[in-house]
């Protein structure tokens, strides 16, 4: 391959992230994955911070059905849905338009004929937004439920099944009663594995798991449950299993989906992709040092591919702030920053981060690029790296050499998206 | 593939393992790599941790030949070696033994025929152990100059040109006098990219950084040098060029090396291996989540490759230690720990991490094995695994579950292997 010259080599990038991001924009998501028309009505429904774009989508692609229906936000991610009604609750923590919302969508989907069908539009987030305790259970029950959770050592699949079986809504129990209504879900994951039944605790999706088990957690883990929660598993409230109803999940965006997209671009600028995965953890500085010499070993090696290539990865990493006041700084400009540290001006080797929700922590920039000249460039514009790295101040050390990513807001989110571009 | 057991995924891993450390043995190495024997004498020197365990294998296969020299090794490195004298000197910080070592070593390959042969072993610490500073430089002034360097922003690259010209044995200038003899070099490795001429500075490899490029290099970075330094490098003395006398060098042992012979014994147990780098940096236990993202995505997605597989990779991490006492752990059972606490238990992954020297840390131990139940194990045993992470304490944790691997000192070093068995 011929060198490739810096400009290019970010325009390259560039157009990498641009495509994973674009393969998890809710609109055009949603367009690729619509079932049939019915020939009945269309009711929607639907729980995340991406339901409203979603929903828009579908109100204006099948403006020859008869379309209506309600979902349900976050505050600040409303958009005009048309027909379709655009309700806003409280995330990460639940506020009573959670139940609210809940309410209203449960009853949006009774009395429905074989001819009708439902549209689930859920996306990440969805499980706070569409928070309704069964039996008597209250909010702060349902709060203190997943505290005494969290605090117990069961696993997410253990916890998962008990919150399905204190919900009035989860785990199914939205699509049972649309019944013999059909019911399409379209679902936007931002959770490892992109288990349906998993995100927004699956509505939509029988639950495989049952009462009995629940009890056997609860004993084996000595949950302290509030009153109105035993109650509710004393009695025996179960959620319907597979085979209930005839359910279709799609998936139309994930970390997965975007890196797969991210690889296609990749390869058609003649890169040879590798993706590491999709639910990446850790310190993001100490990535950034990780990564560094796994794209060494591309360069000097040819392992774990020959170069040119292109090395992928998603999930969201931590930014841990120790004593101290620290600067601006997302994990994604983070993580460059450890990587062009330890990169240390070597040739042929650039990088991109960024968040596909646009938003690389708390400031108006999605990641940000660097490459072989970003440290001496750093340097010439008056920053130390190393201080930069310590004083967690990275957004301001790529703004200083210009080379932040602004997309604003994408109203969608399939976690961050890293590539680093091997010669 | 069928379900393994827990004993039979140790067993594979702990054979990779061997596989890797077996491959970087010295004297195996050596007999592996010997060139056609002379018809005159063999004159062996050379410099390293390796390199005593390196003379003894030569002195015993070539029985029939007229074989001498000296080698210097670390102290507590040295084992007898036949023929071949033995001597020590300190390491990291050169002592006074370096010099005589160095003048011992040129002055035994002076006034040789062109049917003897010069076999040089070369191995990690060579540098150190080899020290004769140019000119009428002294020990305090070389040690002077690497102050220098290492404060200066230079790349390595450029501090190696910098030492090779302030030396009378670096950069090739124990090869020169060796003529009309030919000269052989047997090198193990533990620089990143294998590079001949930075393992111990390359006595017996041709040097092409010039005089007038290290004057520029003390220019541009401003440094401060002894006046001894200065009046070396005002007096031209050059190193020897590439074509100034024939070179063969050879990698008989290496972190790249080592996880090749690690990739076959995965290979012939079933499993598709894959190595992400040989020199891979960062803290041990954040490698160890980010390991643990990429291993699920394995299991889960196929990505980087199908399961069954096993991730390898080498090179030296790092354990920060924060305030506090801190426990027993060294860098491979820290990143172990750090493994398992984000694996959660998960099954059908294992992985084995250690030091190919035999030493993780000040322990008496190379490395440790973990597995799904690692985390159960440790915890009926009375260990929380979380505040041995904290605690720096990962040896104490894999002793409690019976997990570590006690190999012996090795006599050499090829930096760390570590290995990720996913089913």
């Amino acid at each position: 391959m011929r060198p490739m010259d810096d400009q290019e080599a970010r325009r390259v990038l560039r157009q990498i992230f641009d495509a994973a991001v674009a393969s998890a924009a809710p609109g055009p998501a949603v367009l690729r994955n619509l079932p049939d028309k019915p020939k009945g009505r269309c009711i929607v429904v639907g729980a995340g911070k991406a339901s409203a774009a979603m929903a828009a989508a579908l109100d204006e692609a099948w403006s020859d059905v008869d379309v209506s229906g309600v979902v349900v936000t976050r505050y600040g991610h409303a958009v005009p849905a048309g027909r379709i009604e655009i309700l806003q609750a409280s995330h990460p923590v639940p506020d009573e338009m959670s139940a609210t919302a809940a309410r209203r969508i449960l009853s949006a989907v009774q009395g429905l004929r074989p001819d009708d069908l439902v549209i689930a539009l859920i996306s990440g987030g969805g499980s706070a937004l569409l928070a309704l305790p069964a039996g008597d259970m209250t909010l702060a029950d349902k709060q203190a439920v997943n505290r005494a959770l969290l605090a117990s050592g069961a696993t997410i699949t253990e916890m998962n099944a008990v919150r399905k079986h204190l919900s009035s809504i989860k785990g199914g129990r939205l699509a049972a009663p649309a019944a013999p209504a059909g019911v399409v879900t379209l679902v936007i994951s931002d959770v490892p594995g992109d288990d349906p039944a998993a995100i927004a605790s699956g509505p939509t999706v029988p639950d495989p798991s049952t009462i009995e088990e629940v009890r056997e957690i609860v004993a084996r883990y000595r949950l302290e449950l509030p009153e109105a929660a035993k109650r509710v598993l004393e009695q025996g409230f179960e959620t319907p299993k597979p085979g209930a109803f005839k359910t279709d999940v799609r998936l139309i965006a994930a970390p997965s989906l975007a890196l797969a997209a991210a690889a296609e671009a990749a390869r058609t600028a003649g890169f040879t992709p590798l993706i590491l995965g999709d639910a990446i953890e850790g310190e993001s500085r100490e990535l950034g040092t990780i990564m560094a010499g796994i794209a060494k070993s591309v360069q000097l090696n040819g392992h774990p591919i020959p170069s040119p290539a292109v090395l992928l990865s998603g999930g969201e990493t931590t930014v841990t702030i120790g004593q101290g006041p620290a600067g601006r700084g997302g994990r994604n400009t983070e993580f460059l920053l450890g990587f062009a540290i330890a990169m240390a001006g070597q040739s042929g080797i650039w990088a991109v981060a960024g968040d596909s929700d646009g938003i690389d922590g708390t400031e108006d920039a999605a990641g940000a690029l660097v490459g072989p000249d970003t440290l001496v460039r750093a340097r010439a514009a008056g920053c130390d790296p190393r201080h930069h790295l310590v004083a967690h101040d990275s957004d301001s050390l790529v703004d200083a050499t210009g080379d932040l990513i602004r997309t604003g807001p994408t109203l969608t989110n399939v976690n961050d998206i890293r590539a680093i571009l091997i010669t």
